[in-house]
């Protein structure tokens, strides 16, 4: 039965398994294993003893030794609780050709039965580090043919000192792989299978953990299941198993992530004898009460059980975005397109976003209007992008605050929310103090000067919904002395690694998708040093050579710690200076919490960059401005030299 | 006018052009040029001292300070006689944004203007070291919309310190900038502009020259034109200009590859009064005879046509294969398609080929059967895949040689190579030592066994035709202690540079055509490091567990004077034992000369590798067997991860 139940989160993670050796009693393994409170086991499919050979030397009689038929267990049970095991003693890069020809054989064998049973997945044994070409050969053959099926590359997390009662049958070999960077030999693993979105990837946990940074890669990797041995779980007061702090982190972390968690091993520890029931058990737990069975396991699953139950539950904030984490979509075209009733609805929603704005357009009034002139003296403020309104509330929430007068102009393009302002200011009463333009900004001519023009007009990557161009068309009626709010944005980029993104992107099969920007809620993503400023604007910008074109060269320095990385694309978020200290931002290092309305930007490499351990990333962004569109181009130029990005705005670009 | 002539050549070296400075009367700089003994100038087209601000400045009635426009010079005067120069003002990564954004304006508008004239091609002034990312941008958005234009990138050959009278207008800057390798921004000049067929070099070549290796990765790049300084020349005795032993063999290598030379420079040499004709001048240079025309630059254009004119004429081997050079060419699938009469004749013309095999035959012969056996005992010779008898004629000529008996069965599948042979057998009168086999070898019922096989199934990569197929089928018939002549082949492989024929693959936009194997005379190539056995097959072969499935990792050391270099893929070729001491060979260190029936063989990379100075290239290859069809699958794993090509033959594959 699943570990427990979180309020709105449908991952995979409740469901915990356990690996299991080769049996030919099936049915007796399932009902033992599922009763003991797993969900699926990790079992071999064909006896680890068998070679391919015998079934050629005994001819056309031969019966291949399987753990059981699809008619012992139907396909159904096979789909839903095994993980098939791939033989161990498969060695395709053995020196012996012999051997590495014969599990090629057994191989293909073996995924092919796994298919006949329909199972969801199979465990590859780990590559031999340094050595296998062949065997991702062989799995990238495979791949090309197996349906949905996924392969999971087992793989150990450590990368530090074998421990001492290293298990057999897991397959890894001398001290000399275990010294090595498992995430390397993934990635060339990946690279080979040409980034397979069926190849995936179970990390083996044991009890020493490497560096935060090396561990945070494999957030942006299609991680399907961690494999945690029992000899990695310490020993609490009580006799019974516990992880380290460490290890309860990263399993949180994983449970976040959707990894699934199975459970490896003997038991290792000795349990005092009276009980089980420790931790809190399931209501639903109908198995476990109508009969009671002693799983020898019990004590971990039950210990991940209660690390998964502690976890806090989603916030409303989160429930609202899971439907939307890792998924792509178009950037906005604001200027082009007008957006839907629902879609302004949404926005709206965003109280933390519109405080800040009332904060703003308040401490503005109250600087620009001294008190003695309060009752006498008339702001002129403008909205520029007024859409439905609700930055004419908060500008005349941030005046009756204030204390001070002000008149308000809400200039709109889209002529629907035209129609909802005006019937808006009819049922606030506010027809004396606003008055509504059906106008593009750019275009308008103003009967009076404006002391403050107050626009959101930002995208995720702050200039990237054109901002800069409306407002620039916006300040021809805006006093000498006025300001504009926002007065100041900034965008920023961070390097990620994000296999699914990666592979949403590259699965269209054209140029245009790997080189377009999509406004993405990142989930299963490692980002790999912090995000750096690229383009700022400023308004007003009064200057006589005053151009929106921009271009920057950011160098990006990856932990050393962290080992080598492979980089997808970039993170883009903006920052944006409201009024004085009054800031916009969805920079990861300073958000504005619980503000909701914007998703990062996600700006894909058309070819995932390695960056060596130690190296630095080199990335150049230009904004590029045309009559009529407005685009980005990028490229890497180190540690390797990618090809310019977006060419001329040919893949990707917003319209004016 | 040009240079001189070479039977068969139609290379571009015979024109050699002359570098000048701006000038608004271009009608007589062209008059003195061409009269002058040069094809073409390089010349500004537009006023070096011209900015796009002043222009700007000076409002609508502003015209542009060309050096003559297409009424005073017409557009194939333009597109004949002129390379257009870039100014070398034109700065595009400057830390000044005016000066970078002013750039950027002038050099879309000289492109513009180029365009205008017809221009064929312009030369780009040289990218800053390690700082051209906007310049390459620029370029590459100028690259999509210039129509046939040609982009020269002008690079300084030499890596070593700087000349110190070096002239101004080149542009090149400080120290620092000349002691790196050119090759190297060259390389990520054109990663960014994503290997755009239309970008081309330009070397500046001067004094002193770098390592023979570093020269040599020039060779398989698009380099269209050598600027010759006048300093690079020495003096000789007589106070004639002339070059260096290594300079003129760097000429000449550049001839072969059809680089157009260009002069640049002022008269560095004091030339004695007397006479210009020191070297033979061209018959039928008319201009000269009726008008002689002192040239300041003549003594150096003549010393390059002498240059020129003392190459050897092309072979007639050359003059045969000049049309294949670089172009390529699906390999055979010999057992699917019968081969023409045409392409049976060309074969056969291989005179040196069937020399070796008669060689080859008459010695198995004389060891086979003793002397005193020689009237008595008859050996049995089949010759499998008889074409059209060419084996059978040269086994019948070693039979007599070595003064032994034989009988040949012919065994051909191709019914129309059946019917020639048939004739050719009763032309010749061998009624009584032929029996022709109208019969695929591999399932022939032999009606005795065979002595010796007598086989030319060899494709450029050895086994790619599937001989190891083929005789593996045909040793059915060999007496136990018989023989096949080939007794060995062996495949081998060398990385290449070569941008001609990644674009000519990467041209037809789809992935079949960048994981396909080319037959192709390799010419503008780089070869960066001797080529290395790949796979062996020995026949007869009666081992019980014998597979043709073969895998090599192999690992190349690039000579560490080489530099940086870029892979495009692999040449590959053979090596072949007939008999003993007699070889067939394409290898570059040891081929079989003369010989023509096979060009080598070009395996490509979906995406160019680069290989640092000093690192190890590691490549891996597959030949891969299935009931029905034989592939390769290859890939790269150091220094970089490359997906694995052809997977399970998707893009190439030879049929069985």
């Amino acid at each position: 039965m699943p570990l427990g139940q979180r309020a709105g989160d449908r991952g995979d993670s409740r469901y915990c398994g356990v690996e299991t050796e080769f049996s030919n009693e099936m049915p007796e393994v399932l009902n033992h294993n599922l009763a003991g409170g797993f969900d699926f086991v990790l079992a071999p499919l064909i006896d680890p003893s068998h070679r391919p050979s015998i079934s050629m030397d005994n001819g056309d009689g031969f019966v291949l030794p399987v753990a059981a038929s699809d008619l012992i267990v139907n396909p159904a049970q096979w789909s839903s609780h095994v993980v098939g095991k791939i033989s161990s003693w498969i060695d395709l890069d053995s020196d012996d050709e012999k051997l590495r020809l014969e599990s090629e054989t057994a191989l293909k064998q073996e995924i092919s039965w796994a298919s006949h049973l329909s199972i969801q997945a199979c465990l590859l044994p780990p590559p031999k580090e340094g050595s296998f070409g062949n065997y991702a050969r062989c799995v990238n053959q495979i791949l090309q043919g197996i349906g949905n099926m996924q392969l999971w590359l087992r793989l150990p997390l450590e990368k530090s000192e074998p421990m001492e009662n290293e298990s057999e049958d897991t397959g890894y070999g001398s001290l000399g792989a275990a010294l090595s960077d498992s995430w390397e030999s993934w990635n060339s693993f990946r690279l080979l299978c040409e980034h397979s979105n069926q190849l995936c990837v179970a990390l083996d946990i044991r009890r020493s953990l490497p560096s935060i940074n090396s561990l945070f890669r494999w957030f942006g990797e299609p991680v399907r299941a961690a494999i945690i041995h029992t000899d990695a779980f310490l020993t609490n007061a009580r006799g019974y198993p516990c992880l380290s702090k460490r290890h309860q982190k990263l399993i949180t972390s994983f449970f976040e992530l959707s990894f699934q968690v199975v459970i490896s091993g003997q038991l290792v520890h000795s349990i005092p004898e009276e009980s089980f029931a420790v931790f809190p058990s399931n209501d639903n737990d109908t198995i476990n009460e109508a009969a009671p069975i002693r799983h020898e396991l019990k004590p971990y699953v039950d210990y991940v059980a209660f690390l998964y139950q502690r976890m806090d539950p989603l916030s409303e904030q989160e429930r609202f975005e899971i439907n939307y984490r890792d998924f792509l979509q178009s950037p906005l075209q604001p200027l082009m397109d007008n957006l839907e009733a629902q879609t302004y609805e949404t926005f709206e929603k965003d109280t933390v976003k519109y405080t800040q704005y009332q904060r703003a357009v308040c401490q503005a009034l109250l600087d620009r209007v001294p008190y003695e002139h309060a009752s006498t003296s008339q702001t002129v403020l403008m909205v520029v992008g007024a859409g439905r309104g609700p930055l004419v509330r908060a500008s005349l929430q941030a005046a009756e605050e204030a204390g001070r007068k002000i008149k308000v102009y809400a200039v709109e393009k889209n002529p629907n929310a035209v129609v909802t302002l005006h019937s808006l200011i009819k049922l606030e009463g506010w027809e004396n103090m606003v008055t509504v333009v059906s106008c593009d900004m750019r275009h308008w001519d103003a009967p009076e000067k404006a002391d403050i023009l107050v626009s959101e007009l930002l995208g995720s990557f702050g200039d990237n919904e054109l901002s800069p161009e409306c407002l620039d068309g916006a300040q021809r009626f805006l006093k000498p002395d006025g300001i504009s709010i926002p007065s100041l944005y900034t965008s920023y980029l961070q390097p990620i690694t994000t296999s699914k993104l990666y592979n949403d992107v590259k699965s269209h099969k054209d140029l245009a998708h790997l080189e377009t920007a999509y406004v993405v809620k990142l989930h299963r993503v490692a980002k790999l040093a912090p995000a750096q400023p690229v383009f700022t604007f400023v308004h007003p910008n009064f200057s006589a050579n005053r151009s929106n074109q921009r271009y920057t060269k950011l160098k990006f320095e990856i932990p050393f710690d962290t080992g080598s990385t492979l980089v997808h694309g970039f993170a883009g978020y903006f920052d944006a200076v409201l009024y004085k200290d009054i800031h916009l931002s969805i920079e990861p290092s300073m958000p504005t919490t619980t503000m909701f309305s914007w998703f990062p930007i996600f700006f894909p490499l058309r070819s995932p960059v390695c960056v060596p351990s130690g190296c630095q990333l080199e990335v150049q962004f230009w904004r590029c401005c045309a009559p009529s569109k407005v685009w980005y181009e990028w490229c890497v130029t180190s540690p390797v030299v990618s090809p310019l990005h977006n060419v001329n705005g040919r893949s990707y670009w917003v319209g004016l």
